[in-house]
């Protein structure tokens, strides 16, 4: 057992000393899986390093706490979806969103994020935090794109950028997860139409 | 042991003479409990019955199997989001299908359900059959509520009234069970009304 244990932490320390990026990438993968396997309440940093194989202080030393670890993971596995588009037009702004959402949701990493927020409670603290902090990133993309369209006078100046998106994102949510049927690019179109033109008649 | 289970079945059919009605209502919410706590294939027609206090038997005689047991006490949890409007105008239909969807997420029953559509596998069979009868009766409303608007001259006729639905039940289910709030009834007339209207700029 000793030698057991002598031997992870050799193959753990040559591990961090070699490849940073790759430990890196390993422990955020690592804490992504046991986030969907256990849920924030009962994850723990030992467990996270046990699957990342490295050491427990190779994670602090990056990652002062639980919180700061998850958060990273999340940043990290949300990437391509906290990505502000500058495409040219509201409509291939959306749409080139919504196809990241697409992509996020359908993934493995995107039903675990989902199934989390779902099962937590909402009066969960620290989770909380994370999910405000990570929401907050990800509301600077209405604000962007909304912008560059006020610019181009392509919008409404009423409409509720933030709620423009969050319908987007929603109805992108609802088909990949609950109709367990991802949108195709004609249905994201259809998606991104219904929300630009409305559904009542423009007179 | 042997006292135990004769009494537990004596409370048991003397339960079921009584009171018919309670009885079918305590066998789909205990239903809905199980559906929550382990999932649709792990569910046993056993465990409900213990849970209702009945006889796998008085189940039985009402739900030829699991699958109907499911599907019935899916369908009357879901009553209230199943109701057809026909309140004179889309705006106020499509408000009254919201109301009533923001209710049924926020059930403990609605996110049971959430969560045990995410969980599943979208491969499952029988539990896909299920869905997609409650789905099929869950579009029967848009047809209806198309059908009167089309008729008033209140939607265009390019809109597809399923998508109408799905994205303003997708935008509900985003607020409710992955922002944990809620839409209050100003943020559900906003979004009806960026259904309605549209971001662009009607000209």
């Amino acid at each position: 057992m000793a030698t057991k244990r002598a031997k992870k932490a050799t193959k753990a320390s040559s591990r961090s000393a070699l490849r940073g990026p790759e430990v890196v990438h390993d422990i955020l993968e690592s804490t992504i899986q046991e986030l969907a396997q256990v849920g924030y309440a009962a994850l723990r940093v030992e467990d996270v390093a046990q699957r990342a194989q490295v050491h427990k202080t190779t994670i602090y030393r990056r990652y002062p706490d639980k919180a700061e670890l998850v958060r990273e993971a999340l940043r990290q596995a949300f990437q391509t979806a906290l990505a502000i588009p500058d495409t040219g037009s509201l409509r291939s702004d959306l749409l080139q969103v919504g196809t990241a959402l697409v992509e996020t949701f359908s993934s493995d990493r995107g039903r675990a994020m989902g199934l989390m927020l779902m099962s937590e409670s909402p009066d969960h603290v620290p989770l909380r935090r994370i999910m405000e902090s990570l929401r907050s990133q990800h509301d600077t993309i209405p604000k962007a794109v909304l912008d560059n369209a006020v610019a181009r006078g392509e919008i409404r100046s009423s409409v509720d950028g933030k709620l423009l998106l969050q319908a987007l994102t929603g109805t992108i949510h609802y088909h990949v997860n609950m109709l367990h049927a991802p949108p195709t690019r004609k249905v994201l179109e259809a998606i991104v139409d219904l929300l630009l033109q409305g559904a009542n008649p423009q007179t």
